[in-house]
């Protein structure tokens, strides 16, 4: 039995539904997809719930779901994995924060909640708060840079809750908030005064920074606080080279699937150009792509594409076909590269519809392409009308199983 | 992003077979459902196991599964759910009994399972009970009447247990148990106790009775003793507001049924005329629907008709085939009344073959309908055997999931 190597293609928010501008169609029916067809020759295709039926997933909850860990029992919020794919270092315990360099008045009201949003001298600004706040009692204090306003925030430390209320209070012209315990424990009330002393300090050092009095004099608004939302602990998670004996690379430009990746010991690649967005440079991430399944070290590579939710969220139709057709483009191009002889399954995390413009809770279409010898679906197209016909109806924690079991790399589960 | 309100509508052991009298075709093959034809149009359409492939579920456990709450862990038995649904008050820990009125000769030998099953006096007979027994050891005992024979009947007080055994010998001749303990528990050998001394004084008060001296005087059997069965603990349930946000009313005339509703926190509503059985008035209850679905103060609205499960227990396929046209004209009423823009899903709770005449394990197809932009399963007809054409296939408890989403009005889950 040959063992395949695995490549798995996720296009973030790919399900849709008909979009009225595409003249009914979806932006998977309206995109032009000749290297995707090309694999429907010998590929099974259905539906896939990354969840389970009508549960609107979240991109973090998805992806653990698709790598084989249930997220019922994994998941325990954004802010740690985000901080890791932000290139922090976080351990069993830490309480990490998603935050907004923002602006605010002398009263800390806030007046721009992204500080522009543009912020030249982020990587500065973080380098000031890392050297000049180091501990609040006892408590090791980490930021690092995000991309455009955003900044992750870790405290590192024995006796921390992530059951402490946000700073941010959401809205322009209300007063940064106090953090409040969330529950009755000494760990989460202390934790919530540390979070409270860090907010001053913060604004102390941004405040009285050379950075910001240049961004003042540029008539700028300056970088002077960090709004911090999502508090959450964070998990060690197993390894995929335990539980599924997989040798995994990826390919990511955005933070919180790089810290899914690397929370399961994923190494995890950015090329030069890819942004997570819109203008992601396709060639870059199709080229590391191919080069990490030619590697002997891995056996299974992983492709992350946002742009096609970045499309849904913006309601931008036109977009999410021109993102899934350098999608297929950037398929056609690693098949190129590095040869067919993969085990390959395309799908989105979930479905992001254009017209709602958020997440929502339907199925997702999955093509899962065995190089030889399967009875194919033989289905002529990929999208979501046609996966109704294919023969796969499953849910996102069965991806691996499939993955494993038809590239030969399955352990048998009893004798 | 418009936030619908949600129509559910179960008819009652709506699945089936091929029936010989019909055929060979299903009562939903066989029924003309103009209504429901129409909603087709926009609709997904597929099977439903209300529990999971094979269990023959009941109405509650489905009911439970279909209203979001896993029976597994939720459900604890028929009996305080039917006394609650009964009008009686049941606090947790609280032990119910289903009861039957019944004739019995001196020795306590049954005679009658139902003292002649029509007891016009059942409300009086009810009253004189609760006068003359308030307390047993302490305990709180209450009776409440509920349709023809039935009564039911609540222990309230602490350290009781339901794991004891009925007095109800279940067939004719043969003499009124002792209820015994099925466990070696204090509470469960205290609790057998109580109810044999409740069935001693039921006995006294009911023999002694000027109602049922009329009854024999009358030549009709007295209903001079109350079978009891199913002892049942009530768990407190968690509310639908609180685990799906939904704001939520019930139109059902079925005891068991109105009394999960109420435990999940359900307004219950019970037209004039509403009965549980074929003879319901289902204008009442289309209109009552369509008047509720208005109010502000819904956003969900669900519609139980027992018809075509008493059809089927009955072996009458005809008015099985009667009752699934009633409840197409009752939808087409509500939408007459209250207009189309609603999530709208029509199942039933679980099978019920007329030929088999008991519940089955067999899936149940399920429509659910969304008023724009879905790709819809298009399909002509809704039966058993069309809807395995559709892109459904789920499981009760994905139900609310699946309403919540395609509403509008499900939460993200992670990030």
């Amino acid at each position: 039995m040959k063992k395949y190597k695995i490549l798995l293609v996720i296009a973030d928010g790919l399900g849709d539904r008909q979009v009225k501008q595409l003249g009914n169609k979806t932006p998977l029916e309206a995109a032009d997809k000749p290297n995707i067809k090309e694999l429907l020759k010998s590929s099974f295709v259905g539906l896939m719930d990354p969840i389970a039926p009508g549960i609107v997933a979240g991109s973090d909850t998805s992806h653990l779901a698709i790598f084989g860990l249930d997220p019922h029992i994994y998941y325990r919020g954004r802010g740690a994995l985000e901080a890791l794919g932000a290139g922090g270092e976080v351990y069993q315990g830490d309480v990490a924060f998603r935050g907004n360099f923002a602006t605010v008045d002398q009263e800390l009201n806030v007046t721009d909640r992204r500080a522009g949003r543009t912020i030249d001298e982020g990587n500065e600004l973080v380098k000031e708060l890392n050297s000049r706040i180091e501990r609040i009692k006892g408590v090791k204090v980490r930021f690092y840079k995000g991309t455009e306003h955003r900044v992750a925030v870790v405290l590192s430390g024995s006796g921390l809750s992530d059951k402490i209320s946000d700073t941010d209070p959401h809205e322009v012209g209300k007063k940064v908030l106090d953090s409040k315990p969330l529950d009755s424990s000494i760990e989460a009330k202390r934790t919530s005064e540390i979070v409270n002393e860090l907010t001053k300090k913060i604004y102390e050092v941004l405040s009285a920074s050379e950075y910001n009095k240049k961004r003042i004099e540029k008539g700028l608004p300056p970088a002077n606080i960090v709004l911090l939302r999502g508090a959450s602990t964070y998990l060690e998670l197993p390894k995929i080279h335990d539980y599924a004996h997989l040798s995994a690379a990826a390919v990511s430009a955005t933070a919180l699937i790089k810290g899914v990746c690397k929370a399961i010991g994923m190494h995890v690649y950015t090329p030069e150009g890819a942004t997570g967005g819109l203008d992601t440079n396709y060639d870059a991430k199709a080229e590391k792509t191919a080069q990490l399944l030619k590697e002997d070290k891995y056996n299974f590579v992983f492709l992350h594409i946002k742009a096609t939710d970045a499309a849904s969220h913006d309601g931008k139709a036109e977009e999410k076909v021109k993102a899934i057709e350098k999608i297929d483009r950037a398929i056609g191009k690693i098949l190129d590269i590095a040869g067919s002889e993969y085990v390959i399954l395309f799908t989105g995390d979930h479905a992001t519809p254009v017209e709602l413009k958020e997440h929502s809770g339907d199925p997702v279409p999955v093509l899962l392409y065995v190089p030889e010898n399967i009875i194919s679906d033989n289905l002529l197209d990929f999208n979501e009308r046609e996966a109704r016909k294919g023969s796969l109806r499953i849910r996102g924690l069965d991806v691996i199983n499939l993955l494993l079991s038809y590239s030969n790399r399955a352990s048998k589960y009893g004798a």
